[in-house]
């Protein structure tokens, strides 16, 4: 079967649709004919060997998280059936045709869906909501501050804080990014120009108090700004470092605001906890995109084999939300 | 009444035994005769003026914990009768010779306890309660890495955690200071040296698993090497800054092994916040005083009049557990 491949570590010339092996389900696993598969930050530092895949999970395969149908169910009792369309997270190889999962994570794709829509959920949306609501309890009428409002993550992130009764602010390098984040539900847009500054613009906007939740996407370079950004007994959810990784960080500030910095990551977590975050999202969130409060975020769909592109459009930074690829 | 007084921002020769008003209590007050009172920290640091306290508490008063007896209740219904003998934390102004306290911040002293021992309880087992039990929600059988482990908080943290079937490490920079830890349960003791490095002496301790929870009351200087020495989830709770405030974070690290940094000070929370812990600390831990199971440890008790000498001790690091001051 034909899957997206990465011969040697490098640029997006190193990507090239090859053949693999199917997969074949085991006991409590489905095999799944993918239509369409989610891009993230995560395969350009796979395709450049900086973020090696859990044990267990080949490093030259890419794809985290894919939306098909059921071909096939490995021994054991389901709810599932062979033809139901679902989507879910996996540890890799999801930019293929076949894909075994495990039936705990497989998620039902909503109804109103289609596959390209339903593969720009998973890593997104359970990210966030695992962020928001799992780790920093985020509850009604606090303020949330989405760092790279306009990311993938971001624009679940904004969706869900507001759909839990938050208040929310986002920051972007971009105004018109910040623009089109209004349909979403954006509130205040915070534009971070060249002198990186964004705190006494999120503390104007939250009447002195600062941010409750903070979801970061970028780390390091906005991480002083950050904590000054931030409420008494604010939490700061980092998921992502789009600006770095190492920077200074004030144990003073933190401790006399009595602030509580929580790193995360889904792809390292043990399978069980995957399962977990799955079908927490599923009680919790899932049916809020059949009632149209959440809905996924398409910046463009390219064909599998047209993953070069994909790769160049992330790394410029031009996308919207969330690219996909289209499988079959 | 006779107090410990700063007569301007400075060292010990800046601190006298001058006199101020006596306090009256309020409804749900208590008017307490102190005997002795626990010298802290950030006595030191607001001494030099480096700690303002708490808006509506004098700068120039120091003491954050007392033991002593009730002299006068205010209006309202109360357990608390004259002459109970009572501990608790307060704001400020507990080293004198009376203070007024809220009633939802006393405690009893356990029975066979002398005053000079309750009042090295409040400050160093509440802290180490909420950082442990309330923050960090430590567990059965986990690995507790307890900095700077022969502090007044480090004694508490290590009884405290013991109490709770945690395995605790504990550091240091004197050998000698650990071999006394022994007595208090500690099994891992963990000198740091002149190079600063202590992570692989506890990764290899924990059987390559690394801390769970750490109480941090160095900060700055061991941060590296802290991240370093945690448990995949581990969580730290920064409690004191002995080494500094500023250092340098790995985000990176910090995503890859989804640690939790949780800063804490009990001073700087509303009262309502200090009742609770209060609260929470009588119901969870109090009960195992009289059980043996936990004991203050007390290095040393001055008179109220030998404030400088107990400020010079702590300076120099001399003590083991707490230093006290006892009063009339």
């Amino acid at each position: 079967m034909r899957a997206v491949i990465v011969t040697e570590p490098g640029g997006p010339e190193k990507l090239s649709i090859g053949a693999i092996d199917e997969p074949s389900p085991g006991p409590g696993e489905a095999l799944v004919r993918l239509r369409a598969a989610g891009v993230n930050r995560a395969d350009l530092l796979q395709r450049m060997g900086l973020y090696p895949p859990p044990p267990g999970v080949r490093a030259d395969v890419l794809g985290l998280e894919f939306a098909g149908e059921i071909a096939r169910l490995g021994e054991g009792v389901s709810d599932f059936r062979p033809g139901d369309r679902v989507m879910g997270i996996a540890s890799g190889a999801a930019q293929a045709e076949l894909l075994v999962a495990p039936l705990r994570m497989l998620l039902p794709i909503p109804r109103q869906l289609s596959f390209e829509e339903a593969a720009a959920i998973p890593e997104a949306f359970l990210t966030a909501h695992d962020a928001l609501v799992t780790q920093a309890g985020l509850a009604l009428g606090e303020a949330v501050l989405v760092h790279a409002v306009t990311s993938g993550v971001g624009t679940a992130a904004l969706q869900l804080a507001r759909a839990a009764g938050a208040t929310v602010l986002g920051s972007s390098r971009s105004a018109e990014k910040l623009e089109r984040a209004r349909a979403l539900g954006l509130e205040t847009g915070v534009l971070v120009g060249a002198d990186g500054r964004f705190a006494e613009r999120v503390v104007a906007a939250t009447r002195g108090r600062g941010a409750d939740v903070v979801v970061d996407l970028v780390g390091a370079s906005y991480l002083a700004e950050t904590t000054r950004a931030m409420a008494e007994g604010g939490r700061l959810v980092a998921v992502g470092l789009l600006g770095g990784a190492k920077a200074e960080l004030d144990l003073g500030r933190l401790l006399a605001k009595r602030l509580r910095l929580f790193g995360t990551t889904l792809r390292a977590r043990p399978p069980e906890e995957k399962a977990r975050v799955t079908q927490r999202f599923w009680r919790e969130a899932w049916p809020l995109f059949d009632r149209g409060v959440l809905r996924p975020v398409v910046d463009r769909a390219f064909p599998l084999e047209e993953v070069r592109a994909a790769h160049e459009r992330m790394a410029r930074g031009e996308h919207f939300g969330k690219i996909v690829l289209t499988i079959g």
